[in-house]
């Protein structure tokens, strides 16, 4: 068995399309991958949260033939096939997937990453493979395309290596912290659609360019700035620049009713800070809650009918668990 | 009879503390003061919507012994005292002054200067003495520093003037619109204190001067964006410009819960954009309502409990009313 963590944007959402810096950051939530041999000559992969099982035999896998596979899960048949591809199949037979997750799908929390990257490691250890960290990335990466067309790498790294990234067009940068954070992670239950977003804010750009490129780079010096708060533990400033950023969102046109109500129940609740997290228009917000405000955080969020967790930032990136596949 | 109208600030309150331009526009909502002659000694002031009633003798107004009244008609008694200090007392009684309010008061909608303008406009009838707009400006600013402090001047202007006004620190432009413009006025029935939220975007910028100053300039660009809009009657326009000003002044701190829930109330039924007015942290938002949807706007701003009403940009100034005190 192997789990690889999910993650969160903090700051620099959208400003990033422009060259602007981000900060993102795994969280404590995972998603568990089993891979077990079975006396069959099929591949059989069953999704617990999506309740979802597919089955198809080996040598079709082998051969890349994907047909009929359901959207969910055509990026695992992928990897599965290019795994194969790649490393022959040194087992005499089929193999078992099973899939459990603590990350909400489709919310913006990476949660098709970490599960790449968690099988991708699964699949490198029951094959007993030599696979570097980069070949790793390279074949989750591959899969990730599948799901996103062109997703920034960003979530495949936290996914894979943990912690904290400063990331532009172009670069990644670790940022160290001495300590986790905790975060509490809200879910509006609104499907968003990253595409739409980026369209939005692209447009808008183009009709008040004057504006909007001082709204994106002040998004920009507030992620450099949340740098060294991070470093610090300096809370108090990390609430004070999401909230601003929050804003700064809110004037690109990407927040939303549901995630103003999140946000202010939140505060409400005791949060320094409390912004939505990726592209907006739905999905997840971020709270940084005061110390001992965790709970009503959770709780006042809850409490406006949505679903709401802790979530820390997670150092550990993707991981073979105790008591794994080949137990 | 005299009237004048209230205002509402468009674009740009905050920034123009940092020497940013802002827009101000009188709106179609007046209070209205009938001063007339009463065979007595004294001076009467009745406050329809404050239900309050004070009267004093004629001489002790002159000499301006102001002690003893209350907090809130106290610019009132100033402005009488200031008027009969300069203008002798012309007529052979007394004087009963009465006034009548659309516009809620301490909400940010220039009850004040609007009440003491119409007062010195009455008074200027009735004691039939000449004195220039000019004159009049003056005596009601006098009037207003009693309630404010340190007041920009914009409130006396537009309510004497009426229009709509480009104003920075120690300038003010006027902005000649071909047509007036529909605003949905919506009240949080919160109180607001302009000092303080002064002193919070203050504070904020002081601690993240490189982020705020950059927030500051946006909103000072995007109300010189708006005069064109302004002139064009470009709604669509005008809307956009709100939503992103609100979202910076969100940024700025001094939006609230309650002007999130009435923004979003309006956006929801068909506003084209949607902003707090004024100082913010409680007061009143405006929003500009799509064509056909002004019953809409306000309908769903009551809906969510709070008063809602129309207010038209409004051209005419200062005036007095047909069937006036002489009347």
């Amino acid at each position: 068995m192997a789990s690889a963590p999910g993650k969160v944007i903090l700051f620099g959402e959208h400003a990033v399309v422009y060259g602007e810096p981000a900060i993102a950051a795994a969280i404590r939530r995972r998603v568990y991958v089993s891979v077990e041999e079975i006396a069959t000559d099929r591949i059989e992969i069953e999704s617990r949260n999506l309740k979802i099982r597919e089955s198809m035999r080996l040598e079709k896998c082998t051969r890349g033939e994907l047909e009929g596979v359901s959207a969910e899960l055509k990026p695992l048949w992928h990897l599965c096939h290019k795994m194969l591809e790649l490393h022959g199949h040194p087992l005499k037979h089929g193999l078992r997937v099973e899939i459990r997750s603590e990350i909400p799908e489709s919310a913006g929390l990476g949660s098709s990453a970490a599960l790449a990257t968690a099988l991708a490691l699964a699949l490198k250890e029951i094959f007993s493979v030599d696979m570097s960290p980069n070949d790793i990335w390279n074949i989750a990466f591959e899969s990730e395309k599948i799901v996103h067309g062109r997703p920034s790498g960003i979530d495949n790294t936290l996914s894979l290596h943990g912690g904290v990234i400063l990331y532009r067009k172009g670069s990644m940068k670790r940022i160290r912290l001495g300590q986790t954070i905790p975060l509490v992670v809200g879910d509006t239950g609104v499907s968003r659609s990253t595409g739409k977003m980026v369209a939005r804010v692209r447009m808008l750009r183009e009709k008040y360019p004057d504006v909007i490129e001082e709204v994106i780079r002040a998004i920009g010096r507030l992620s450099l700035l949340s740098v060294q708060a991070l470093v610090d533990g300096d809370l108090e400033k990390l609430g004070d620049l999401m909230n601003i950023n929050q804003g700064l969102l809110e004037a690109l046109g990407v927040s939303s009713p549901e995630i103003s109500m999140l946000v202010n129940a939140a505060r409400k609740a005791g949060a320094l800070g409390a912004k939505l997290t990726g592209a907006g228009g739905g999905g997840c917000i971020i709270a940084l809650p005061a110390k001992n405000a965790i709970n009503n955080v959770v709780e006042s969020i809850k409490r406006v009918g949505r679903d709401a967790f802790l979530a820390e930032i997670e150092f550990e990136g993707a991981r073979i668990e105790s008591g794994g596949a080949h137990g």
